[in-house]
């Protein structure tokens, strides 16, 4: 473990082994910070976080874990409090995390994006740079958002087209640069959403949109 | 207080006094266990979950609590962090419960069944065996899930027909075996969804449907 | 710090300086209230919490913060677990707070409200007096709710028309005394609500709607 004297660590902070914390990092009180975590210079955590969850909930499978599979979280990043983020996942640069965020393994997160307050990202997705992700929306797993993509708050996604019923190849969305998702919109699978298109507020995409194309409605046509 | 010493507690635990723990099980670090809740052999728990909270609120009325309030936790399941469960709650072997998931009082939840990360549960539910309730999924009050049920994720649910403007028995739903929920969609109070009937993403269902029905569309309608 | 023999705190709470705490108030375990925060008498706080959040996130900004954006949390208040509150926020007496809601900073809620548990209330917003917010809504920033105003579940609001794409006065809704927005309803920027005005669940509400009318569909219309 490896803590420079310039980081401030709030009370009652949990540093595991193996943690590697940068210089002028704070760090919030009650803050859980999990074995093998890296984290950059001047990142800023609040309280009461988690952060490098093991997948599989169950710390007896600690063990088995391969190093690849830290949470990394680059410099200048800054996050709320009472946050929730795996291991084997990355963390550009000056990203900002909303409050009781929620990070899966196998994200990454690129430059300059924003994860809004109590928003959800599963597993194996893509987040790309300077995207905004609102408050309270959910990132599918699988799912990937290129530079510059705007998702509303509340927004929801879904990567399993028969709930469950039947073997199904897992597939979330995939968003072109510059979309922009309307607050409370549902994005059904594997649905692709053209570059710079814009889906209304509460409309339900069932089918890819075209590049430049407003949509709107349920089903959501073309406006 | 009675803990074995096959159990691993985190730092900063707090363990209330009447707390029974089982072999094997695994307590995350600044995790709160309130006075009274049973948790049986081989339970995972993440950390800083709040765990057997009395109804009300208030720390002043834990003494007129009678036994059979407590929280019950059964062999096997395992819950992610940051949850927080209700006395008088019931959770059955092998359930899986999602970061910040919140379960309320006087719910029982069946074997194998998945409780999503971010969903809630609230008051007077039962979840039968092998369902699986998505995240940011939405449980109301009063609400019955047979058994394989699958709530989509941001599932929205209410059991107030007047919105606080009448006296009014409050009325959840009632899902028959096998229904499936998709992303979104919103449920109005006191409706029956029909045995492995499908309900489509975004839809709003504002009366009953058939077993064995596909409905979808505002309001939905059958297909 | 001022902190009364009546105060019962719980353990591995972190009191930060300036704090001040009224009689008969309770915190639960593992509680973190920062510098500056003013507590009521009788107020019940659940474990896990943070409140007084500086906005910025940052710690090292504190000092500059001025005296009038404390966190204020008047008398009989009471709230639950893993809940985190900003400063410059205002909470009326009777107020009561549910599992994992937020409040940002330069929020206002009347006297008697509900915030219900996992909901979201953005900043520069002012809640009446005995208001309903259900769980898991979403108050976008700039929203005024007169009194007596019902969220019901799931409900989505936003405040940016352009989602980022253009400069723009960021615009909540105005909902006037008794309106009532049934679950997982969908709010647009700007839109005003009439008094007594009903909004149907899963609605999207794309205009201002009259006093004491009901609305429904996608996009709502008059019923």
């Amino acid at each position: 473990m490896s803590i420079p004297e310039s980081v401030q660590l709030g009370r009652n902070t949990v540093i595991e082994k193996d943690v590697v914390i940068g210089e002028n990092v704070v760090v919030g009180h009650n803050t859980v910070i999990l074995e093998g975590t890296h984290i950059g210079d001047d990142v800023t955590i609040g309280s009461n976080c988690v952060l490098g969850i093991k997948p599989g909930g169950s710390q007896r499978m600690r063990k088995s874990t391969e190093k690849k599979s830290q949470l990394v979280i680059e410099s200048g990043t800054r996050m709320g409090h009472l946050v929730s983020i795996y291991s084997g996942t990355h963390i550009s640069q000056n990203v900002f995390i909303g409050d009781q965020a929620s990070i899966r393994e196998k994200v990454a997160v690129g430059e300059e994006s924003v994860i809004g307050r109590s928003a959800v990202v599963e597993l194996n997705s893509t987040i790309g740079k300077a995207c905004t992700i609102q408050t309270l929306a959910y990132i599918t797993g699988d799912t990937t958002l290129e530079d510059h993509v705007f998702i509303g708050p509340c927004v929801s996604m879904s990567n399993d087209k028969y709930m469950g019923a039947k073997d199904y190849n897992l597939q979330g969305a995939y968003m072109k640069e510059g979309a922009k998702i309307g607050n409370n919109a549902s994005i059904l699978p594997g649905v692709n959403i053209g570059r710079d298109s814009i889906v209304g507020a509460g409309s339900v995409v069932t089918k890819d949109t075209d590049d430049y194309t407003v949509v709107v409605g349920v089903p959501a046509k073309e406006k």
